[in-house]
């Protein structure tokens, strides 16, 4: 039985499973910790601090941004060099908690000014990840997770542009960038509406891997080992084993044949 | 430069500084969520699934317990059959949202009738520990953390007392139960006021050692890969470096004669 690849709307019900004081009774700050943490472990497992020091992290709005903020805050403990782009920091108390974290392990912000979503223009913001981009050896990818809907809105259609034109290494967490959860990435491009084509080397699927990423080429691992058995087998999803105590699993590159695929 | 061992007063105050909205900004549920991680890991590492896989975690009423219950949870997605005891609840939220993962991830409570504080007798309680005892492989001793301060209190001497004479090998989180913080190990038992002597196999200090463990003999891992190097330098903690991006780092066995013993 392989993996099962998850709809949007299972994504989503799932997460809301974990966190429901009427079920698993997650917080968000426990199962952003955990997946940041996976994040960081990912990218460490295939760019040695040796080689690859210098992380750019790349956080959207939303709870990808968060788990980039913690997986920053990792990648330093892991002794690499990471800054974090982070363009417009989400509203909810804790992206303002883990960017503080950030800020106080002398995690630098690009741009120094685009602390609050008001204070830098989209201009200043996309020179600023150009001019970091050209001092960075990989980038994590956390800008969009599974709650992306297009149109791509200002200005991170010109960062997905600007990620993609660096020929850096990518890690995108749970979904790259600008793909569609389901259908996976766009056609064709078109840059005036933002739609770039983001083609990761690494993806560290999150829970489960969703349905848009069956068609992803690089290595792919999966973390979040906090699924419980129970919830697992009410879903169906067939989660591989992890290995002894970690974190993260790296799943076979999947032919495009693989007959895992179901709806909820 | 070998690892600084804390006071109790040392350990309270990083504690606080990491916890502080006005330094760190950690929130209590990602620290516990780490601790817990770091403690099922090094549990892990030594006990194997296969060999030791009835673990049974000891929670005390405070954070300690809280760890505990994390690690419980982790030990489960790693294939191990824990249960936990938990005479007394703590009257945080948090330790009541931990207990419900426990629960939806169908980890026993022992007594099962505990899970408030007030509904088991004592004699109930350590009954139920007695025979738990009997069909466990190993002990996570999460029952007293850094901030205990003797008596121990009913019914925690009788407690110590089963663990104790159960034979079984013991994980100790951060200070073996019924060591003083500082003092280390009590010199003489006496078993009228719970004074018993534990004597963990293996020991997991969170942060930094505190200076009652210098006399531990036993292998000893460090855990907590949470303090940021500014934290680190201003008390002169010289944390050992963690290999790869592990959470947990084994420290050499010292000897009596190590001269990092330092007091703030």
């Amino acid at each position: 039985m392989s993996v099962r690849y998850l709809t949007a709307r299972l994504a989503q019900q799932i997460d809301e499973e974990l966190m429901s004081s009427a079920a698993y009774a997650f917080s968000l700050d426990q199962l952003m910790e955990l997946a940041g943490l996976a994040c960081a472990q990912t990218l460490a497992k295939v760019y040695d601090v040796r080689t690859h020091p210098r992380v750019l992290v790349c956080c959207g709005p939303g709870n990808q941004g968060g788990d980039g903020l913690v997986a920053a805050r990792h990648l330093g403990m892991f002794g690499y060099q990471p800054r974090v782009f982070i363009p417009k920091l989400g509203s909810k108390d804790i992206y303002q908690r883990l960017k503080t974290q950030c800020d106080m392990m002398q995690i630098p912000s690009i741009p120094p000014s685009s602390f609050s979503s008001s204070s830098a223009s989209n201009s200043e913001t996309t020179d600023a990840l150009e001019e970091a981009l050209l001092t960075s050896d990989v980038i994590l990818d956390a800008i969009f997770g599974f709650s992306f809907k297009p149109p791509v809105r200002a200005p991170f259609g010109d960062v997905l542009k600007l990620v993609r034109d660096s020929r850096l290494p990518v890690v995108s967490v749970d979904v790259p960038s600008g793909w569609d959860v389901e259908a996976g990435p766009p056609q064709s491009e078109d840059q005036k509406d933002g739609v770039v084509r983001l083609e990761p080397d690494v993806l560290l699927s999150l829970t489960a891997p969703k349905m848009g990423v069956k068609s992803f080429k690089g290595r792919h691992f999966l973390g979040g080992r906090f699924v419980p058995r129970t919830l697992e087998e009410k879903y169906r999803l067939n989660l591989p084993a992890y290995p002894g105590f970690e974190q993260i699993v790296e799943l076979p590159r999947l032919s495009e044949k693989d007959p895992g695929d179901q709806k909820l």
